[in-house]
C-alpha cells in the first residue's frame, strides 16, 4: 500500500480525446477528488500526447480540450486546490522530452509492456508513429516536469512508471545530484470499470456512461447492462462475475454492505434483473446528479473555465521551466537569457 | 546544378564536438563563405543533436560550442551577413520536433538510409539511442525553423532532405496551405577529403589538420600524408587514386590546370613525393595562414564572440518561434499568451 504524504506531488490527466465517463470517475477521477487539499497536485490534460495518435485529426483534440476542463469542475475539482493545465501550453515539456529521449533506447521503447500493449491495441504494427513509440519519454517529461512523487495509476501503467524512474536516476547521476525526485505509483483500488456491454469502456463503442448523463440516459443505459444470460427465472442463481451491474454497484454504492449481500442472494436465486437495476439507476442518479448541476454551472461560464485553465498552465509553465533548467544544466548546457 | 536563387534560405551547420578541421572547410564552410552576402543564411551549432550520441558526456559538448564559433570566424564568416545561432537555445525546435514525431512512423526512420549508416558506424545496433533515430525529424525542425529552402549537403544527407520534405508535404496538407517550404539539396561538390592516413578524417583519429594549424603543425601532417607505397624511386610510375597529397591539392590548391599537369607527370614517373609535399604545405599554409591570425583575434574576443552567438541565437529564435506558431495553427493548437 502507497501512502500519501504531506509533501507529495501527485500528478495525473487524460488524453482530451472525447468526454470523460463513469469509468474515468471509478479508475482516477474518484482518486483525485480524495487527494484533493491533501498535497499539491497537477492536472494534465494531455492534448500533445494524443496527437501521436490523432496526428490525422487534429480539430477532434483540440474540441475536446474544454470539455475536460468543464467534467473536471463537474466531478468537484476545485481549481484552488488543484492545479489544471494544458499540455501543449508548456513548451519545457518538449525540451525534456527531447533530452529525455537521449537516455533511452530504442530497444528499451520497445520492450515497454504499455507501449506494446497499446501498439498492438491501435493496430500500428510497423507503421507506429515514432512520437507514440516516444511517448514514455513525454510522459517521463510531463512526471519531472512538476516533480511528481506520486502518480496514481492502473497497474497497467506500472511500466511507465518504471521507465520514468530510469529516467530520473540517469539524470541524477548526470547532475552528481538528487536532481529529481524518483515517483511512485499510488495504485488505484477499483478494477477497470467495464463498459455496459461487458467490454472495456469507451467513447468509440459508444457502452459507457458520461459524467452528464441525464436521468432518462442512465436509465436506458442501465436497463441495457450485460448481467448473466443463463439467468432467466428470477428464482435462478446468477452469476456475479462479469455481471456488469454487480461491477457498477461496487464502484459506487456507498452500502458496501448492501451490495454483498445482493451479490450473495443473486448467487443463490431470488433476486431479479429488474430490482437490481433499479437500485443501480438510483445509485448512479444520486452521484451524477450534482455532477450535472455542476457541468450546467460551468457550461454558462466557459470564459472563466478557460481563465482558469489558462491561471493553472501559467503556474504549471513556471515549474516546468525551473525543472527544465536544473535538467539542462545537468546537460551542461549554457543559458543565453532571452534578450 | 541546383542554381541560387537571391530569396533563397540556407541552412548548415555543425555538431560542437571538436575543432573544425580542412575537411569541414573543404566539404562545407567554403561554399558557406561562397554563399555568404548572396542569401539569407544561418550556421547552426548543434548542440542538441550532439548529445544524441553523446548524452554520457555532455561536458565535450558544451566545452566545443564556442570553439566552433570562433572556428566559423577564423574562416572568415561574417556575423553581419551570416547568422549564427545555437541549437539547444531555441525551444521551438524542440516543439517543432516533438509535433513532426507524429508524422513520421519508426519503420520510416529506421529505414532512412543516413539513419542506417550512422547507426552502423556507431555500432549501436539494438541499443541505439531514442533520439538518435528520431533525429531526422529534428533536423526537419532545423531546416524548415528558418524556413529553408537551400540545404548544403553531401550526397549520402539526400535522404534527411527528402525526409523533411515528407513532413513539410504533410504539414502543409494538414493547413490545407503552403505553410513551410520544401528545401532543395546544395550538393558539395569536393568528394569527402580523406585523413592524412587515406581513412576517414576524424578528431579521434587524430588524422586531420585542424585550421589552426601552426606551419610547423602543416609540415608534419602533409609529410606524413599516404601517397602509393608503390611509388619508391622518383622515376617510378606513382598512382593518383587514393593519394592523399592529390586529393589535398585537388582540394585547395587554386591552380587547377598545374595540379592536372603534376597528376600526369606523376603517373608517368618522374615526380617525387617530396616535391609535391612541398607544393602542398605552400598551398596549405596559404589557406591556413589568415584563419591562424582571425582566429587568435578572436580567441582574443571571447566575450565578443560569445555576444556574436547570443545576437544570432536571439534573431533565429523569434524566426523559429514564428514557424512554430505557424505549425501549431495547423495542429489545431490553441494559442495561451504567456501571462
Amino acid at each position: 500500500m502507497t501512502l500519501l504524504r504531506p509533501t507529495d506531488v501527485v500528478l495525473t490527466g487524460d488524453r482530451p480525446t472525447g468526454p470523460l465517463h463513469l469509468g474515468h470517475y471509478a479508475g482516477s477521477l474518484s482518486t483525485r477528488l480524495a487527494l484533493q487539499g491533501r498535497c499539491q497536485q497537477t492536472l494534465l490534460i494531455a492534448d500533445l500526447q494524443a496527437l501521436t495518435d490523432n496526428a490525422g485529426r487534429p480539430a477532434r483534440v483540440a474540441n475536446h480540450v474544454l470539455d475536460v476542463a468543464l467534467d473536471y469542475l463537474a466531478v468537484g475539482i476545485d481549481p484552488t486546490r488543484t492545479t489544471i493545465a494544458l499540455q501543449s501550453q508548456l513548451p519545457a515539456l518538449a525540451e525534456l522530452t527531447m533530452l529525455y529521449l537521449n537516455l533511452v533506447t530504442v530497444a528499451r521503447l520497445e520492450r515497454n509492456p504499455t507501449v506494446r500493449a497499446e501498439i498492438e491495441l491501435r493496430g500500428f504494427a510497423r507503421d507506429v508513429p515514432a512520437g507514440f513509440l516516444c511517448y514514455p519519454a513525454s510522459q517521463a517529461a510531463d512526471i519531472t516536469g512538476v516533480r511528481a512523487t506520486l502518480v496514481p495509476v492502473g497497474d497497467d501503467q506500472l511500466p511507465m512508471l518504471e521507465q520514468t524512474n530510469e529516467i530520473v536516476r540517469r539524470i541524477n547521476r548526470l547532475a552528481d545530484a538528487e536532481l529529481l525526485p524518483e515517483c511512485r505509483p499510488l495504485l488505484t483500488k477499483t478494477p477497470r470499470l467495464p463498459g455496459i456491454d461487458g467490454r472495456k469502456a469507451s467513447k468509440s463503442l459508444g457502452n459507457a456512461i458520461s459524467l452528464t448523463a441525464t436521468p432518462g440516459e442512465i436509465r436506458t443505459l442501465v436497463h441495457a447492462m450485460y448481467t448473466d444470460p443463463d439467468h432467466s427465472r428470477v428464482s435462478d442463481p446468477g452469476r456475479v462475475e462479469g455481471n456488469v451491474v454487480f461491477a457498477y454497484l461496487n464502484a459506487f454504492d456507498p452500502d458496501g454492505e448492501a451490495v454483498a449481500e445482493l451479490e450473495a442472494q443473486y448467487q443463490r436465486g431470488g433476486l431479479g434483473d429488474v430490482a437490481l437495476k433499479q437500485r443501480l439507476e438510483g445509485v448512479l442518479e444520486t452521484l451524477i446528479a450534482p455532477m450535472r448541476e455542476r457541468r450546467v454551472d460551468a457550461e454558462r461560464q466557459r470564459d472563466h473555465v478557460r481563465e482558469v485553465l489558462m491561471e493553472g498552465t501559467a503556474v504549471t509553465r513556471r515549474r516546468t521551466q525551473a525543472v527544465l533548467d536544473d535538467v539542462r544544466r545537468a546537460f551542461s548546457l549554457p543559458d543565453f537569457s532571452s534578450p
